[in-house]
């Protein structure tokens, strides 16, 4: 059966940086599930019509077709209920959507004040004018004096922003415990985001949070590790 | 066999609005398991100078002694296995704890500017000068300017703050799902502390997390309903 996901690229076919996507390309390794993947542009609305909106990820699964990475790794708990949990129990389900929106509306934009300037130079030409218009709209300034000084932000984003992940991986090699969940694939894919656009490093080799992306990053024969990317 | 939980208390032995303390008096109820609660203040240090450091919760649970609120719900996880898990699985452990660093660094924080200086009205005596003084050493200005045009920052509490919590639970009753978990326990010590000592409203009765939050007020026999506090 055809198994077909939208993946946000850059100019270069093999750069994919969309956090959300990242998501769901561990999602889908995390439940043994194979994909094509299909390189996509904010602006190639056209393409991903279809799916009634206009963003990806958008996952084409047989005859359904789902958007929104939450719907789509829901989606895929139900649809696949024999592979292996995506959230470990039910009991988790809820704080590990707990867990995404704090990605979302925190570590995101975080990390946004370093990179955005980076992804902008990564981006297929057809992009540019969207991407800078929409995002300096949504930043309140130009992607350049958004990401400047960005080292003098490094200290407080390291200790504060990353606490509550940092305390929550404690003694153990996974959010998710002794194995990854869908909790640690959505932390995992605002570094992704990062790494398949921006030099900025973003982390000290001795933290634990450090110690956890890679990890995150040897999980299915190295599925992130061998992407298109910055090494750090 | 004894079992003793030190629980910090106001002017009013029976006002108890610790939220931390909250999260392990619904905790033992979980689990079903009996307590003879202590009022304790701010300045009785002496008092629990045996559990090797100065704050509450205390939890004695026959000859083990355990101080902290993580702490103590481990211990009465493994401490009592055959009794309903604190955690619902293994899987939702790290995703819980996530949630609590979240209460303690972002919720705990946004509802103190706006109960302060009532907390200071409600303590004893003994506790003002001790509890005036380190809260203005961490806010950096006095209580009743801290807490000052609390109307005013109530919107963006109610719509960013709270955004996570509303969003997580979602469709579902609890944020441990069909029931409640300590993740529940956790968040809802951050409104008992409110509520103990504050008649500001916090919540509008329509906010799927007031809800929550009635439903969280009716278990284990109305427990925290009855305690005293300001019905809100």
């Amino acid at each position: 059966m055809a198994r077909t996901l939208y993946d946000l690229a850059a100019a270069d076919d093999k750069r994919r940086f969309s956090p959300y996507c990242w998501r769901i390309k561990m999602a889908l390794a995390h439940k043994e599930l194979e994909v094509e993947t299909v390189p996509w542009r904010f602006t190639e609305k056209d393409v991903i019509a279809f799916s009634g909106q206009g963003r990806v990820p958008v996952l084409v699964d047989g005859d359904k077709v789902v958007a929104d990475s939450w719907a789509i790794a829901n989606e895929l708990e139900d649809r696949y209920p024999d592979r292996k949990s995506l959230f470990g129990d039910v009991s988790a389900h809820s704080p590990t959507l707990f867990v995404a929106n704090w990605v979302d509306g925190v570590l995101q934009p975080a990390i946004a004040q370093f990179i955005l300037a980076d992804i902008y130079a990564h981006l297929h030409e057809k992009d540019k004018v969207y991407f800078r218009e929409s995002r300096e709209k949504r930043v309140g300034t130009t992607l350049e004096k958004f990401c400047a000084d960005r080292e003098e932000r490094l200290v407080q984003f390291r200790t504060t922003v990353l606490a509550p992940l940092r305390l929550a991986l404690g003694s153990k090699p996974f959010l998710g415990g002794t194995g990854p969940t869908y909790a640690d694939y959505a932390v995992f894919g605002a570094f992704q985001w990062a790494r398949a656009t921006s030099p900025f490093k973003l982390l000290e080799p001795n933290d634990p949070v450090a110690a956890w992306r890679e990890r995150m990053l040897d999980l299915y024969g190295g599925l992130a590790r061998n992407s298109v990317d910055y090494p750090v």
